[in-house]
Order: structure tokens, then sequence, then C-alpha cells
């Protein structure tokens, strides 16, 4: 098998250990006869006037066009008047929703068995809004903004998620015991949705209790939905459950079809260009990015490669407690395949 | 041994299982010769005007006076135009630290051994503040304010704290890749007192990256001090590794020497008044009560007889898998003193 047109998809391969793991996908996809055309993409060493940040026009053109993208991680270049690349690609391309499944790995084992558990995460709002004032000295303020807008279109995603992708329960995580009105919009939001969705089990939870029963019972969890902020701490707090942001894989859902799949993971400038930084969460994002293309048969084919690479044991990077090489563990999964 | 003169302290028993919880630490206290004079407080059945909360004037002067307290579980009655009781109580008094330790108990296993954390929550300020409004139709916004004053004050308790306590670590929790001003002006506060205590190592943990780490490897971590909402989450994290809220302590640190020590657990309605209740939260609340009054031998005495029935398993409620009434397993405990 091998598709005939070549897809074209944007490819940013990040700093730090990101080139060494995009280069480790490219093989990958390779040796399982995905026909990629690959529209490499690189952060500007100046900021761009018209983006305000590091991230040119041109790459977020790229993303817009090809409306498919693989994301490895990007320091955001410390300084003042600039914005953070991550930040900007997410509000430039209205990338709503940040989806992160985490799943125990088969053979790699942590304290917890059988995790399967999808975040999702409003991306554009909520306490990113970067509005933050200082009302007199000694008092700063930051505002948390949710539009039903925002808090629509991702309840409506996770619902959607969870049909398409046959999931019993969404759990919608928030603190409007105190928050009323902000997390109360998002509730509201969420409410209206899952009245769409009578099939689905709908249940809301506060978010420290939701952390409390995700370490003691994660299996009472299944889809959760959240503003950004809960999003970016669960989301973690998941990820550590079944060993690390190393291992769990991302897709940033945007507006007119777009999708870009991440490694969420730091650029680990201490271990870059040294052939030891575990490829593992942009594979896996990889494998979201075909899924998304509908390229289910090589999806599964590589998703399995890396699992039963990993699962077997012999070639595992140092952060899984192996001594394998990027090179080395990128090589076993391609003879899987 | 028994103190002569007794130590007057305000108690709310709370409702639901607060009665009964309250009950225990009576008969517990009195077992180890602590001589209590209890000023037991109700919370009222209207709204008070004068403290605009269920709260009565004469609850808050009760704490005032006696400048200590122990508290159950009260869950604010459903309504308009009056304040969250427990809110009411941290803002009124102006309890500004709320310190939690999560510490493994012997002999109930949870995934997690040896867990020895303390997390400590500022709490009066913050994403509390109670300031929302709906900007348009569709769009809210909340405030979150961040103080030097109350950021000093919590990071001078959090390091006085882990002085006395022989404490090694202290990890200011923060978002300030984010919300630069806010969690930045926090930030300044504990890098400023840092520098008074050369001999605890200081650390910033990001508060995502923080829920990670705790739940891969709980041991990095010591003392945290983090703003309202971080330690409302990382707290509830935190008591999940050890097996939950029912079965650890909290104490609320005021102005003008303050302490109110308090079960953080629901008031659990379902199980109220049928004996039920687990009430060691509130007996370990209570020792740390009696250590900040420096009743050390009867805390230490009432803390291992808690510890012990526990550990040894005869005699525990039905949340940790026992058959107990509150009233056998209170029994239990008073036994071992
Ligand atoms: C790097 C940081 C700005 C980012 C976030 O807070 O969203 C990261 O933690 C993430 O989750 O992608
Ligand atoms: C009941 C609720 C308002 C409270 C809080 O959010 O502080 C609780 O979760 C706590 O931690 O004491």
């Amino acid at each position: 098998f091998s598709s005939t047109t070549p897809i074209k998809a944007t490819l940013f391969p990040g700093d730090g250990i990101g080139p060494e793991i995009a280069e480790s996908v490219k093989q990958v996809f390779t040796a399982a006869d995905v026909n990629m055309d690959w529209d490499e993409q690189f952060v500007g060493t100046e900021v761009d006037p018209r983006t305000n940040s590091f991230l040119t026009w041109e790459n977020l053109e790229s993303v817009r066009k090809n409306k498919v993208g693989l994301k490895g991680p990007m320091a955001t270049p410390i300084g003042k008047g600039h914005r953070s690349l991550n930040l900007t690609l997410r509000k430039e391309l209205n990338l709503y929703a940040n989806v992160r499944p985490c799943y125990s790995l088969p053979g790699y084992k942590t304290r917890y068995d059988d995790v399967d558990l999808i975040t999702i995460r409003e991306n554009t709002e909520g306490e990113y809004s970067g509005l933050e004032h200082q009302v007199v000295k000694g008092v700063v303020e930051s505002l948390k903004i949710i539009t039903r807008k925002a808090s629509m279109r991702v309840a409506e995603y996770a619902f959607l998620y969870a049909k398409t992708h046959g999931r019993k329960k969404v759990s919608a995580i928030h603190k409007a015991n105190i928050m009323q009105k902000t997390d109360g919009l998002f509730l509201q939001c969420c409410d209206e949705v899952a009245k769409k969705y009578p099939e689905i089990y709908y249940e809301k939870v506060v978010i420290d209790n939701c952390c409390m029963m995700l370490v003691k019972n994660p299996a009472l969890f299944d889809v959760l939905v959240m503003p950004n902020l809960y999003g970016d701490i669960i989301s973690d707090l998941c990820a550590g459950l079944v060993g690390g942001l190393g291992l769990t894989p991302s897709m940033n859902i945007g507006e007119d079809g777009i999708a870009l799949a991440e490694a969420v993971h730091g650029s680990a400038p201490d271990i870059a260009g040294k052939n030891l930084a575990n490829p593992t969460a942009l594979l896996l994002s990889g494998v979201m990015m075909l899924r998304h293309l509908k390229l289910n048969k090589q999806a599964e084919q590589i998703h399995s490669a890396i699992i039963n690479t990993i699962a077997e044991g012999k070639y595992r990077t140092a952060d899984l407690g192996g001594t394998s090489t990027t090179t080395d563990f990128t090589k076993a999964i391609c003879d899987h395949l």
C-alpha cells in the first residue's frame, strides 16, 4: 500500500530536541509507506511585525493552506515585546480545542493500570487572555474571560468527539461554586450541548475534587472538557498517571478544519543534539494527525509499532529507563512495520 | 496529667456528618485528658445582616475572642444574596494561610508510600475575589487579584513553617509564564522571603508541571506555597495521594494569632446521622490545634492513637473498607490512649 498523491502537511520541527524527534517521525512515516510532502517551517530569528512574534506570517500561512500539521516543542526566546510562540499559534489559528488522550502504554508500568482518558481543553481564552494590570502599587489583577462562543464550540467538539469515538461519558470540569459567572457560563454551554447527546452520560465535577478523584481512581473519568487553565493542569496530571508528557500526544483543532498535532513536552535543551530524546509523544501526535486525515490503516500500523516497541522493552530511551538512542528506538519501530 | 485551667476554644460542629465527628473529637480529647472548654457555635438559620451570611456576628466573635477553634464541614444553604460560609470565615477572620499536611497513614495502603507533603495556600484573594461581571451578553470576566501584602504574609508563613518544622525545601507554585503580573508578583514576594532563609532550598515550579510531578513522584516536594486556587487544586490532589480528604487535616492561620483547624471534606448528607462517618480528618485537625496550643504531649498521644487504630485495621469506617461505626472507631482510639 502507498497513497499515490502525496499528502501536504506543515511540519514545525521546533527547537531543542525538536529536529531529532521530527526526523524520527519522518523515518517512521516513510517506513509505513505514508506518502507525505512535509512543508517544513522554521520560526524566525527576529520578531515578525505582522504576527508580533518570532512566528512568521509564512509559518501561519503554511498551516492555513495545508489545514493540517505536526509541531515539535518550541521554547519562546526570552525578551519583551513579543508573544509566546505556542500562544500565538493557538490564537492566530483559532485552535479552539486541544485534545490530549492519556492512556497506559502496555508494558510500561506506572502506578496506574488501564488509564484511558481524553482531556479536551478550551485553548483560546479564559486565564490566558493576557489581560493584566497593576491597579495600584502592590495590587495586580488579571482577567479571565469566558465567552459563550468559545465555550459552545469546545463543548460541541467534546460531545461530538465522545460520540464518534464510542466514549460513554463527558465530565465538565469547573469551579463554578466560586466563579459563578465565568465558569457558570462555561457549564451552561456544556449543559446545552449535553441535551443534544442523551446517549452520553454527562456530569459536572469541581476541579479540586476532579484532581483528587483522578489520582485515586482515574477509571471514574472518560472524556473531560474544561476551560483553558484547568485543561493545562489536568492534562499534565493525566499525563503523569501514564508516565509523563514524553509519552502523550495532543492535537489542536481549529476553525476552518485546521488540525495541528503537537508534542506538548518541553524542548529539553540539556539533551538536545545528543540522540537521546524520546520521540514517542511526537510520533503518537503524528498518529493522531493520520487518523484526522482518515489514513486509519497506516495510523494503526504505526501506533502498534510504537506500542509494541515500548512493550517489548528492548529498545527504550533513557527517560523510560533504557539505554537506546533516538535513532535505535526509531529503527526498532520501523522494523516492526 | 491533666491541664488544670480548661482551654477555651470555639467548636463549629458544622452540618451533615459534622455533629457526629465533632462528638468523636470531644470524646477522644476527654480520653486524652485534654481539659477543653468548648465554645460551641452554630450557624444561624437566617442571614445575619452584620455578616451578610448565615454565619452570625457571634460566631465570628467567638473565634476572635478564643483565638483558636475547630471546624467541621459546613454546606452553604442554597439561595442568593449571601456568601459561602467557608469563604466568609476566611475573609472576615483574615485566615490568610491554609496549611494542609498530607502524609501516608501507616497501614492504609494507597498507590503511594511515604508521602509527606505540606501545602500552604493563600486563602483570602486570587481567583476567590468574587469580582465577576458580564461585559456584554455572552462575554463574562472574573478578576484574579494578587497583592503584595497577602503574598508576603503567606510566603513568610511558609518559610517560617518550613524552618520551625525542620523542612528542607519550599516550592512556590505558579503560572507566571502566562500570568506574568499576578503570579509574577506572588513569585517576587516568595523570592524576597526566600533570601532570608538561605538554609531552605527554594524553587519555583509551574503548576501544570507540579501536578505531573506530584503524581509521578511526590517525594520531589516538601513544602508547597501558592495562590488560592492552585492551593485548592493541589491540596486536594495531595490528599488524593494518601486516600482523600477524609484523612487529611488542615489549619487556617489568621492575623492576630487566630488559628482555626478544619476538616475540609464535605458534609456528606447521604450518611449523616447514621453513625457511619469517618472522624479522622477532624481528629487530625484537632491534633494540629493542640500542637498550635503547644500541648505537644497530648497532641502526639492522640495522633499515635489515631494512626495505630487505623494501622491495626480492626476498626475502620466504611470509607476505608471497614465496617465500624463512628462510635466504635472512636472507642478504639480512646482505648489506645
Ligand atoms: C508553555 C505553556 C505556555 C503551555 C500552556 O500553558 O498552555 C504548556 O504548558 C502547554 O500545556 O501547552
Ligand atoms: C467549598 C469550597 C468553596 C472550598 C474552596 O474552594 O476553597 C473547598 O474546596 C476547600 O478547599 O475548602
